[in-house]
Formats: structure tokens, C-alpha cells, sequence
């Protein structure tokens, strides 16, 4: 037995001003706002000024940061050639994280840390991360790279690059709302790992490009495209209650249930829950939200009184089924919006830093001699 | 006020059966052989086998390890091409960052995270970095690359590589006691960080990845190579004392000094300052070992009361600079001997896994309402 808290759970680390999580109640809010009033009302760009400055822009400042990150959406000259050198069958998350640490190359100052030249880079790397997912996407595919449009926002242009033609407004808004229920999670995995980075006083190119790679874990991020798996696997609505049970009765996971924080459902999957509904049957997917659906329902029956409910993963799988998007973009699409959250939290730890650097519980031998090797047994 | 323990100082975060650091007494033992034991007996080959394996290798594994590793010194088919690409006015460290997490793109299965796969993807990321710091570093410089020569140590294939010379022994030998020194640290920021990552069971190139980013920081790896900085700044012996009084006056910081855990000369440090002294006597470089000396004399005498000693980026400095590295190949070095902790740590870490989560304590404003946006002031 351990006599430290493993996976530091329970542990506090860090302060933040960003968001609140009510894990028993089952309520998030950013900058004190309920997530279902932002889902509701607000915009990807207007969440992102409100994590970053803790308020709510006014019209002049949402303009303002708007069009400064429409400035960012184009790629470095000569970068599209790097998308082009990758291997057409390697995984995106992978290629995602080679290339946004190869953004550093193009900066002539990428250890700037001072907190505006943190933002400053945070706000490029969000600006241009759509063009490189949606590039290498059309690259596997054999397509020219599509050019970014800047009169479109943040959720239109990355599904214009991605497919070459504008999105219907409620597909856009659909993916608006997927890029703020993931924008900012407490100290969730990825963001945790990018204070842990930034704390060295190392760059936002190093802490983000960490932040991606813990996002690609299985346990973390890469969940929802294992949530898209698993509904894959179950052909029918009538044939949840068996691959349900079967597992339990194996002791299996069943994906996108259970949160360290949450013993309740998730509120950003209530909200998806709605939204997944809608998209479902405007593009002729109701088999899969219903499947979705029952398999809560019976995961509710079994589990509920193990405090285990729907996350977030759960009912982002089948949004984004419906806007279109390939199983192996999901997580990129976790990254893209939750890059605001990880410049946030830099912004938070280089503003009152202090070098993470915990102890380890030694449990190997002491005082071993050096044997020669000669006389090793 | 806090009421957190800030940057984790204090915190048990993991178990480990590779090093114990006792900062009082002034030790670090390698699963129970103390560093300058190693340093005076083992080779780095040898040390990583005893990290991965917590025993010392019988000649016949150490035969077997060794041969494993030199088999993996070339870098992947068309890998050279991605080196090429880089700017020739790029950071190392970025450039390191970028191209581990690029090898990811030509392993055909680079998620696979068991023990022994974690295990061979460690192995073929420490046999080939040597290669990319080497082959990038040619790079700017206008040069080829010189293809690894697998009938040479670690130590020596680096140099080798680097120069287009083989490595007189005593170099050679130098530079293998720098990377079994720099190995393995406990839970220090990039260890701890690659834990981190790995523990949403993610994969070993994300893992290695967040790692050196990590590393790159000033308050970690990128100390060394700010001792040197300051060794340049000072023009002389004479000068030393006016230099460091100036900057204590002024509170800051003199690099290379201090540490969170070591309240006494760092065992790593003395090993590293008779290396340095003799490698100075060897290559000419005398004024710059006795201006080292100087400085520790002074911050003894100044500093010693507040258990502020030499670290291992101290003596470390000077002794890559009498190998011949330069100033910005210094923490790429420390890089590629603490790939061997980061690696062991993942092994560790996935054989008792439990995702990293810690809490954050909100300190933000609660039940805010989504103000429209023409009524905000």
C-alpha cells in the first residue's frame, strides 16, 4: 500500500481563475459562468477572450480579438511543405503535435515567456492549429491544402479547409458550440502537464506540444474517437443491453462514463446530449443517438449509484459523427479547442510561477556495491 | 496565502526503484550504487541497462543490451530530408523536440504502450537522437551528415557523428561519465512530466516529447548552458568576486547553483569538477576551471549557510565546453542521457499506472450571468 496520493488525486496544485467545477452538483463554469448559459449564447472567440481575461469582451474588444486571430489562420510560409513530408498513414494526433512544435522553428523569438508574448504565441498556435489539421487531412486524401478565409470565424473557416466548402450555418454552429464545452477543464491531464512544462520557464511551443501528447491518452482525449469505436461495434439499438452487460459483466470499460471530478453527469454532456440530438436527425442519424441513448439509459440503471455518469466524450463522439468528421480528427478537434484552456493556464502559472517539482518515494535497494562484471551472478 | 503545497514541493507524486536522493547528506545512489561509483567504473550502457532493469547487466547482457542499442543508431529511411527542412538558424532544443515527436510518424504502431513496447520505442528513440542533434547540428553548418558507426559507444558514436573524427579515449570518456551522471534525477520536472503524460496511457513518443520541452526551461536543463553565459560574461579569475557580489546584491540568481532537493553539494557536481579540472588541464583551459572554482569558493563563503551549493549544471558547463560542444548543444546533451531516466520512469509509471489529476483551487467569481453583449460596461 502507498502512503501518498497516487495519481495526486485529491491534491490541489494549482490556482486558477478559469473555471469551476462542481463535481457532486455537476456544474462547470467559466469565469463563473454556467457552461449551458455559454454553450447557449456564446461563441468560441468570445469564450476564449473570457478565459484569457476573465471577463466578458465588450463589442469593440470581440471585434478587436476576432480579427486577431483571423490575422493568425494562415500558415508560416514554406510550412505546408513539412504537412507534405509527413507520411500519408501516420495518425493525426501525431502529426498534430510534430507540427505545432515545428511552429517554434518559424519564430525568431520562441522562448519569449513574459506573459503578453505568451498570449501572443498562444493566440498564434490557436489561430493556425485548423489549417494544419485540416491540411494534413487533405494531404492523406490526396487534396491540395484549401487556403484560409478569414472573413469566416474560427469553427467556419477549419470546416471550409477541411472540405472546401463553407458549412451550413448549423453545422457551424454546431462545431462552435463542441470548440466551447471543450475550451477549459480545471486541471484535467493536458492541462496540468502544460503548468508542470511552462513552470521550468521552458516556452509555449514545449508546453503545448506536451499538452497535445498527453491529450492523444486513451484515459484522457483520445476517448471519444474509443466512444465512436464502441458505438460502431454495437449494430443495433436492440443489441446495447447485451454489449453493455456483457461487458460490465467482464469487468470492462465502457467508454465515455466516469470522471475522476464528476459524480454526476457531466453538464457539458447534458448539453451535447440536446445538440447530438439535433444534428442526429437533421442528417439522418437517429440509429446512433438512439444508441447512444439507451446505452445511458442502461449504463444509468447499472451504474448511477456508483456515481458513474456520461462525460463529455460521450455525446461529443456522435456530434461530431454528425458534422461529418473522420474517428481519428476527434481528438484533434479536442486539442484545437482546448488550446485555449492550456494558454490560459500558462498564462495563469507564468503570471505566479513556481518550478513543479515534487518528491519520489524511493523503493529500491541502498548502499549496493559496484560489482565488477566479472563476478555478477 | 496559499493553502497548497505550490509547484508540489513536498509532494510524493510516484514510487521508484531507480535513484535515491538524499539532499541533506549530499547522495544519489542508482538503485543503491552511489553516482560516483558509476561515474569512476560504469559506462552508460551499462548504467541505462541497470535503470531499465534495477540490477547491473552479467557481461553476456550487457553484450546483448549494447549490441540492441547500436543496431538502432541510423535514423529511419528519409528521415534526413526532415533534419534537412529545418532552419538553419533553428534552436536545437526545438529542433530535438520537433523530430522525436517526427520519428513517431514512421513507426508503424507508435501507440503501442505495453511494457516491452514502451520498452524497444525508448531504446530506438535513445540509440537514433544522438544522430538527429548530431546530423542538425552538420546541418547548419553547411555539412552532411555523417552516418552512425555502429562498432562505437554511445559516447564516442555521438562524437564521432558530431566532429567527422573519432573521439580521442580520454574525450570519449569524458563525455560517458557526463551522460551516466545526467541520467536520471528522481521526480525532477521533465521526469515528473513524462510520467504525467504517459499516465492517460498515451504513448512513448508523447511521453519523451513533453519531456524535453520540459527540459529546454531555464529552471531545469537550460541552466547549463546559462552557466556557461555567465562564465563568458566574467573576463577573468580577478573578476569573479566583484561579478558574483554585484548580482547577490542585486538578488539575482547565479546559475548553477541551488537546488529544491540538494541542501549540500550536489554528489553529481564533485564528481563533475575533477572530470573538469582534468579535461581544462588537458585541452588548455585552465583560467576557465579556476574561474569555476572561484565562483563556488565565493558562493561557498556567501551561501553556504543557506544550503545554496554547486548543482549538476555547474561543473557541467565547463566540462562540455572543454569537449568542444557548443554553448546550445548543452542541454540537447543533458537530453540525451535523461532519455534513459524518462524512458525507466515510463516503464515504472505503466506498470502501476493511475492517471495524473490533481485538483485546482478556483479562485475566480461564481453564479456570474451571461451578460448580453451590448449591456457590458
Amino acid at each position: 500500500m502507498s502512503d501518498y496520493a497516487k495519481g495526486l488525486e485529491g491534491v490541489t496544485a494549482a490556482e486558477t481563475q478559469m473555471s469551476y467545477i462542481d463535481g457532486t452538483a455537476g456544474i462547470l463554469e467559466y469565469v463563473g459562468i454556467p457552461i449551458g448559459e455559454l454553450g447557449s449564447h456564446s461563441t468560441f472567440e468570445e469564450t476564449v477572450f473570457l478565459l484569457w481575461n476573465n471577463r466578458l469582451p465588450t463589442r469593440a474588444e470581440l471585434d478587436g480579438f476576432t480579427k486577431d486571430l483571423r490575422a493568425r489562420y494562415r500558415l508560416p510560409d514554406g510550412f505546408i511543405d513539412r504537412i507534405r513530408a509527413c507520411p500519408q498513414d501516420a495518425q493525426p494526433m501525431h502529426v498534430l503535435r510534430t507540427l505545432v512544435s515545428a511552429l517554434a522553428l518559424y519564430d525568431k523569438n520562441p522562448n519569449a515567456n513574459d506573459v503578453p508574448s505568451a498570449r501572443e504565441k498562444g493566440l498564434n498556435i490557436l489561430g493556425c492549429t485548423p489549417a494544419i489539421v485540416a491540411a494534413f487531412d487533405r494531404h492523406r486524401r490526396g487534396l491540395d491544402p484549401v487556403a484560409p478565409d478569414s472573413s469566416l470565424s474560427f469553427a467556419e473557416n477549419f470546416l471550409y479547409m477541411l472540405n472546401g466548402t463553407k458549412p451550413t450555418p448549423t453545422m457551424a454552429r454546431a462545431f462552435d458550440i463542441c470548440m466551447i464545452l471543450h475550451a477549459d477543464h480545471g486541471l484535467n491531464n493536458s492541462t496540468f502537464t502544460a503548468r508542470v512544462v511552462i513552470s521550468t520557464l521552458s516556452d509555449v511551443y514545449s508546453a503545448l506540444t506536451a499538452a497535445i501528447g498527453s491529450l492523444r491518452g486513451p484515459l484522457h482525449g483520445g476517448a471519444n474517437e474509443e466512444v465512436m469505436v464502441m458505438l460502431n461495434e454495437i449494430p443495433s439499438v436492440d443489441a446495447a443491453e447485451k454489449y453493455v452487460m456483457d461487458k460490465l459483466e467482464r469487468k470492462e470499460l465502457i467508454m465515455g462514463f466516469g470522471h475522476r471530478v464528476y459524480k454526476a453527469k457531466d453538464p457539458r454532456a447534458s448539453h451535447l446530449q440536446v445538440l447530438a440530438k439535433q444534428l442526429a436527425t437533421d442528417t439522418g442519424n437517429q440509429a446512433l443517438f438512439e444508441k447512444s441513448n439507451k446505452i445511458e439509459q442502461i449504463m444509468h440503471r447499472e451504474r448511477a449509484a456508483k456515481g458513474i455518469y456520461p462525460n463529455v466524450d460521450f455525446y461529443s463522439a456522435t456530434t461530431y459523427h454528425c458534422i461529418g468528421l473522420k474517428l481519428d480528427l476527434f481528438t484533434p478537434m479536442f486539442a484545437m479547442s482546448r488550446l485555449a484552456g492550456w494558454t490560459g493556464h500558462i498564462i495563469e502559472q507564468l503570471s505566479d510561477n513556481r518550478l513543479f517539482r515534487p518528491k519520489a518515494k524511493y523503493v529500491g535497494p541502498h548502499n549496493a556495491p559496484y560489482v565488477p562484471i566479472d563476478q555478477r551472478g
